[in-house]
């Protein structure tokens, strides 16, 4: 049997980011969380932390990591049956992509994990990444536009979410005076999430536009929308997301008509106790636009 | 002199996230931009980028970009003395703190960069990497709560932010019943950013708390807004997000009259040109509250 004392060392050095917070966590000393994880490192023959560039596990450690979340969701599930038991609440460590996460993501969870008690970690994550890590066992569920399944893991279609082509009035009418066209896209800045998103290509490409064109890069759903805000470019916003704005007219669409539809697919670990399967219901139920 | 064709496949390379969507970008075959990379190697004597895990520049990959950025601001300040030149607008790479991105940025620098026609390339981190980063050449500027200047760079001081302990007033009925004090910081669920943010310990620190407390991650400043909303936690939210919230009484304080303060500090580059200088001084002209 695994000295789970020794997991729970390296869990909470992962989740602290570093020795000395683990050990407040854990009311112990520094050396004596090191002391732990050393422990962990001669009983597998090999580390399970790199300190550089930056603090994380080694795919051995990950391992560790995975399989101590799920005991610790499946120990939930004892602790409803056996209620003296007390168990702590599991943090249940979720990837999703950041356009969820600031629409309609709390709204749909959030009663449901207020009522079980459950603790969330969201790591934000584009498609491919977050499913890497479901793989890997660094997160139990991943929410993106993937549909692709995972050994192991069940994956759920949830419906698609509307993107829209993005601008404040006054720079439509700087930028595309005779509306969308070449000339138009060549030089108005657009605003791109990151170098992997490729909502920007995928409209232009529709609008028949297969060329360079200016760019602002904004890694945040709200700070993208801020920039759109302030003029400074065009983007693909998610209707969800500016629902309000488009009624005031505070934005409006560079190419009205042209929509892009993102599916999302929810995927999580089989097997991992009723928490997860509890979310998921919730997820099921969710009406996407 | 260098061969600035070269400097320029590696920052495409790294801006694209590949050698195929880099060589779309320049308008070359992909070998054609391996090529590139290869001849830039063989010229340092030594490797500018890794492809595993995941693609990034070397240390002295790095320098060379931080060398090209600053020869294309200084090369967009020619232009402007010499229109005729007709060189392509520099992005101009910035690292800043999520709460500042989702507040108070675009608005602030929004008029200035479209009049200048700059483009951003934002990147988001706490403090120290962000320093970090300004240091290794990566970032022209840096937007951080750390006053410590860094050699060959100014820093300006900004103002403060103000964060407030906030929740929804159903939350707060339910864990913090009788005000503020042990029995509600040991049980009542909190939110944090992620393992480096300090500021729920620095509240409870000042509420006389130093003992463990539930809590969920959540690396996304709206999307921290959105689970507070959704009656999940509570927790440090900049005053400037959510005035309209407070207002309605949507969102309340869990300890009226507590609040933290966070200085902010604009670290930039010497002898970068005139588009810095220009945003640095719309900085200034910034009230933060």
């Amino acid at each position: 049997m695994l000295d789970y004392k020794l997991l729970e060392a390296l869990a909470t050095v992962m989740e602290c980011g570093g020795f000395e917070r683990a050990g407040e966590a854990l009311g112990l000393s520094q050396s004596a969380v090191s002391q732990r994880i050393r422990a962990l490192e001669i009983r597998l023959g090999q580390p399970v932390l790199v300190r550089h560039p930056t603090l994380a596990p080694t795919p051995a450690g990950q391992r560790l990591l995975n399989h101590l979340q799920q005991v610790r969701l499946l120990e939930r599930d004892l602790s409803t049956a056996l209620p003296t038991l007390e168990t702590a609440s599991p943090r249940l460590r979720i990837a999703l992509n950041a356009d969820s996460l600031v629409t309609w993501w709390a709204t749909a969870i959030g009663d449901y994990c207020r009522q079980a008690g459950a603790l969330l970690d969201l790591v934000i994550e584009d498609q491919d990444v977050g499913l890497k890590r479901l793989r890997d066992g660094d997160v139990a569920a991943c929410l993106c536009a993937n549909p692709q399944p995972i050994a192991g893991a069940r994956c759920i279609p949830l419906g698609r979410m509307t993107y829209l082509p993005l601008a404040t009035p006054d720079y439509i009418d700087r930028h595309f005076p005779d509306g969308p066209g070449e000339a138009a896209f060549r030089h108005a800045p657009a605003i791109i999430y990151g170098p992997h998103d490729q909502l920007q290509h995928r409209f232009l490409a529709r609008c028949g536009y297969h060329g360079p064109f200016p760019y602002h890069l904004c890694p945040s759903s709200e700070g993208f929308l801020r920039l759109a805000r302030a003029g400074l470019g065009y983007g693909m916003i998610p209707r969800m997301q500016v629902e309000e704005r488009l009624a005031t007219g505070e934005l409006a669409s560079v190419a009205p008509g042209e929509v892009l539809e993102v599916p999302l697919y929810w995927h999580f670990w089989r097997h991992s106790g009723s928490l997860l399967a509890g979310l998921t219901t919730q997820l099921e139920a969710v009406e996407l636009s």
